[in-house]
């Protein structure tokens, strides 16, 4: 079972979409469980049968399950991880698709912030201590593509310390049609695939269009 | 004619090839005269007849023309702009292709130095100053596929504040078979792309291969 917290905003509905039509059991995860419940049973209508969604607060969502995708908005990322943190199980694997975009104070989309620990995927990983292990990925994909019918024409990059972790979102990207997963390294290079969302947002404004992605080409795969 | 300071490494010598092939003058610029000349003959022999290959000092190629693009370690990046500003020509496109990798201070070529400018790029900018227009651009294309003969399945983004200097770089970008410029928004978005060949190096590394790149998807292009 997986926990999507933010699940209701267009990023985390999509993925929780795409992974219901694979079969998998979804929490969505808000600060207002109604609210969840509400976009759980959107998101089934859509979805079809194969699949479960259902709804609960951001807490509850977290105890309930041991993979939890985070995708809010960067503002209230890391006040939002200190409140969950006691709800996480031992040895949960947390995927952060977190983007630190400047616009979380008043900046522009295109632009990220610099954060401390190097990116906010790190940034989760120092609020969430080592019980818990954190992979990033699922920052690229176009929430009009994810909540559209058609295959995802964007690679999943995937920065980890944790062979678990790393290969649970692995796992999660490749359930969704046309996505690869790419091993992208370490933790730490999360900072560069969060400023690729940003220029992401760059290409979508000059290009027009709202599914601009990425594939990486030459890995022979 | 193209200049090409720092064209005796892998890199430069790579696009000159190809550029070569696509039947453009180029001149292969280094600190040694007779070194470039050397490298010339080199790429002369493997591009064939179409297009030129000469060697100078870098401060006269630079003035023999108005299209110079720079690929040299980042190490070396600002001592040489600074030594060669004399030498631009009013109106001349620089085309940066500098990464600031962290291996420029003994450092890991997976990370990147944060540059005060923000990019390499944009430091290139405050050197030349404004008699020199600043694009960036092909920093993503593996020099062992650029210097073997097979299509480059990896597209150039290009990052500018000068319309013609975002269009000279385009032009150079499509004439090397399999080569898409995507118009990447300011020069600041310079330093995504810098990092984002850092990031392919990790992709080089954990992949076992020498040619890993990006395409962008979902343009409509």
């Amino acid at each position: 079972m997986i926990a999507i917290v933010g699940g209701t905003g267009p990023e985390g509905s999509g993925l929780a979409l795409r992974w219901a039509r694979a079969g998998e059991a979804i929490v969505i995860g808000s600060r207002d469980a109604e609210r969840a419940r509400a976009a759980a049973q959107q998101i089934v209508e859509k979805a079809g049968p194969l699949g479960s969604v259902e709804g609960a607060d951001n807490a509850t969502a977290v105890k309930m399950c041991e993979t939890v995708v985070l995708t809010v908005p960067f503002a209230g990322q890391a006040e939002l991880l200190k409140q969950l943190k006691p709800a996480f199980r031992q040895g949960t694997v947390l995927i952060d698709a977190t983007v630190p975009l400047a616009a979380a104070v008043g900046g522009r989309p295109t632009r990220v912030l610099g954060v401390w620990q190097g990116s906010a995927a790190e940034q989760a990983a120092e609020i969430v201590g080592k019980n818990v292990q954190v992979a990033a990925a699922f920052h690229s994909l176009s929430a009009t593509v994810l909540n559209a019918d058609g295959d995802v024409d964007c690679d999943v990059i995937v920065c980890s310390d944790d062979d678990r972790a790393r290969q649970a979102a692995a796992d999660l990207a490749v359930k969704i049609p046309g996505v690869r997963a790419i091993d992208g390294g370490k933790l730490e290079n999360a900072r560069i695939v969060e400023a690729m969302t940003a220029l992401l947002i760059t290409l979508n404004i000059r290009h027009k269009v709202h599914g601009a992605g990425w594939r990486v080409t030459g890995l022979g795969i």
